[in-house]
């Protein structure tokens, strides 16, 4: 079965390797004794990469599985409740 | 015309209510100078209740005016990509 | 006594007042049936200028009574794991 | 020279290789065509991870050089605008 994002794939791992890139920037920058602040700042650009990776995930999934009309009121009432949740996880970390 | 969250309405104002309470508890502990940490606290309560009440929103709005099987693919995408803005500006403030 | 924030009371207590009005006006926006897109963006709004709010009290914390010269070296240890536990409690709400 | 997070350094190191692995699990589950909740239950924690990162850096740096009574006041001035902004920056995203 294909989810929400398979027409998105390509894109989102993309985004997922240059992420993965960063993070080992971080731990070398952290190896070579960088400045703290510096550091910091690779970081707030980090979580502000994958909070977009998020969003991607989140538009795919709200258009092909939430907004499904396909399928049962009931199905789709237990598809907002997950997505919420997911959401509400993202917020509140 | 009712929006998704007009069932719920009685629910956000009372969270709403609350949450100006708090602002002016806030504003309180500044005014008689208590410890920064504390008015922190308080502060770092109002940001999750608030978040509380946009979580609220967003699954009636979601469950209501995105996942509505009545509307057109075209409108339903156009839901989508509002909400997933909404999501995104909640996100990053 | 006096906090950190002593100098900058005045506009630490406008910008209260300002969102105490801003959290008000959210509810009434919810009273008059507005559109829930409309609402969250104002309570991202209201988010952002909380944590206003809570980078100036950081701010002159830090200045006056983390950074003080004047205390203790076990004093100044258990400041900083103070304010690094409110940051924590903003950063995770 | 040794900057505040020299004696944590092997802590944060094996934090951050251990987030590396995490976002490389995440693009594993969307080459795999996982479930898009899942894949973002694993951002919130990779999300949550990262901070923890950043708390450990904010806390040595400043124990170790805002806090630090060697300083001249206005060298302590700017280090502690300087963290300021940091943490707005992490805050904001």
């Amino acid at each position: 079965m294909q989810y929400g994002y398979a027409d998105n794939k390509e894109n989102i791992l993309k985004r997922l390797k240059r992420i993965e890139g960063q993070v080992r920037g971080v731990a070398r920058m952290v190896e070579e004794d960088k400045y703290c602040i510096d550091i910091l700042t690779q970081i707030s650009a980090v979580d502000a990469a994958m909070d977009k990776v998020a969003i991607e995930l989140l538009r795919d999934h709200t258009k092909h599985c939430v907004a499904n009309p396909a399928i049962s009121p009931e199905a789709r009432d237990a598809k907002v409740e997950e997505v919420i949740s997911a959401i509400n996880r993202l917020l509140r970390k």
